[in-house]
């Protein structure tokens, strides 16, 4: 399969070289890394081991990226306001857009673009960083799930999960992709957004009681406000909790995207993490109060937009 | 009248300069300030006008000061386990206490350790810093409202009210002192706990649309609990607003003193201002959800407590 990646931070590049070591023909849009993926290829670390791709395929616009099968986007959803003219040069007849960028909105924007029919959404539970230009660090987990925008299970959706689950990476179709995002929003909402604030890591927030409770609780404004969405199926009480689990045993020290961005001076997705959950949770009459003063909180240290 | 202050930290310092140069005798415990002020006497820096106390009666232990009729207590609520040991030297048959600290819990510590008769609180609307040992520098406002601990206006505390007023502070006394105690946290729980959290002055808070909602949103939760405490008659929504005003026009670029000393690497008054009134609000069924998160987030900071 023909496969373009667009937005080749930690995420898609992590991704996408597994597709290309399971012979995918994959071609990255780049930008930091152009130069050391060029000239030297692509290295993984990885707990489980790692690799190095010798040849990538790498572009500076996509433009010069040909039409592809399958367009993956990972671009950090600040920079959405670009993603419909990076896409359209790799669209084909029936090429599809499968977005695993974080949070809520990111479907809408690519189906307003390029209609509903195309676009895929996928959620990716990984705790993966970039390290020098060249080289990603895959630290823990890795699993998608992925579905249709437009619900439902499809044939296109069962065979893209088996092309991730054959290139290694656990994967499965779901019908309910709503349901998906918020509940990788019961994670991303809580320490995305308090270890960007606090610059502690998970870890340091679930050894503090005050701050493990406070976490807890706004997982649970989470999971009420995605229920009040009308999913196929409501998000029990037990999943925030079995989100408490595996962070303590897997991510305690993982550094979320979100702190990352702060640390390294870039604005921070709050529209798709905060601003849109918020609204789609106000609409239903739910009110996450503490996950408003969470990003009340955050957009304070934000620039200024121009 | 003879004065001992107790804390000698920015406020008890102001407030006792302006008392010694009305007349009255006054002897402070020093720690940090002792050799500079025994040295070379007390300045006061004032956008009114500063002076400066060549003769000040320092000491090092409260043992050595003798009784006297007045202690001013102005330590940080932090310390409160030392109190009742600095204060016992100092008093005599009718020697009266007047707590000026941040918070709630203070007059109760007294009460218990010298009876409820002796305390009366007071709540001082002060912007004053500590510069150099020897230096306080106060920014802006002063003002004191003074009451009984046990409640309703004495013959005491009226005598107090004025002698501040004589010595140029204006000052009140009033009938319900637990009103004025939540009053103040109207202002102190926002601005103390945000500015530390954030590292942030007032002003900046107020010039971000974001944190200015949830200023004002917290202020909300103080004044409904407050109310539910059954005052003498209910702070009004409009106090809240009132001291948005007050402050973005005094002290936008003032730092609160747990900023501070939060920037300083101090413990924070989390106990008086944070704890206690969240337990009487919970008492009440009034929930104070914004106020509670910010309490979390600021324990994260906090050093272990041996």
């Amino acid at each position: 399969m023909k496969i373009g990646v667009i937005g080749a931070g930690a995420v898609g590049l992590y991704y996408g070289s597994l597709l290309q070591r399971a012979g995918h023909e994959v071609r990255f849009l780049l930008r930091r890394d152009y130069d050391a993926i060029t000239r030297s290829g692509l290295t993984v670390t990885s707990p489980g081991g790692g690799f190095h791709l010798e040849q990538v395929r790498g572009f500076r616009d996509s433009r010069d990226m040909g039409t592809v099968d399958l367009v993956l986007v990972a671009l950090k959803a600040f920079a959405n306001q670009y993603l419909a003219d990076m896409v359209r040069p790799l669209l084909g007849e029936h090429t599809a857009l499968l977005t695993i960028q974080n949070g809520l909105g990111n479907e809408e924007l690519l189906a307003e673009a390029f209609g509903g029919d195309r676009v895929l959404g996928g959620v990716a539970m990984i705790g993966v960083t970039r390290g020098e230009p060249g080289v990603v660090n895959h630290m823990a987990l890795g699993s998608i799930r992925l579905g249709e925008f437009s619900g439902g299970l499809s044939r296109r959706s069962g065979q893209l999960a088996a092309m991730f689950t054959d290139a290694g990476v656990a994967c499965t179709a779901v019908a309910d992709l709503r349901k998906v995002r918020w509940e990788k929003l019961v994670w991303n909402i809580p320490f995305n957004g308090l270890c960007a604030l606090t610059g502690q890591t998970p870890g340091r927030l679930l050894a503090t009681p005050a701050t493990r409770s406070l976490v807890a609780e706004i997982m649970d404004e989470v999971i009420a406000g995605g229920n009040a969405q009308g999913l196929s199926e409501p998000i029990s009480r037990e999943y925030g909790e079995e989100m408490l689990a595996t962070t303590a045993r897997h991510t305690g020290d993982y550094r979320p995207s979100m702190m990352v961005d702060r640390l390294e001076g870039r604005p921070l997705e709050l529209e798709a993490i905060y601003r849109i959950p918020l609204r789609y949770a106000a609409q239903q009459g739910a009110a996450m109060v503490r996950v408003g003063m969470l990003h009340a909180l955050l957009e304070l240290g934000e620039p200024v937009q121009p």
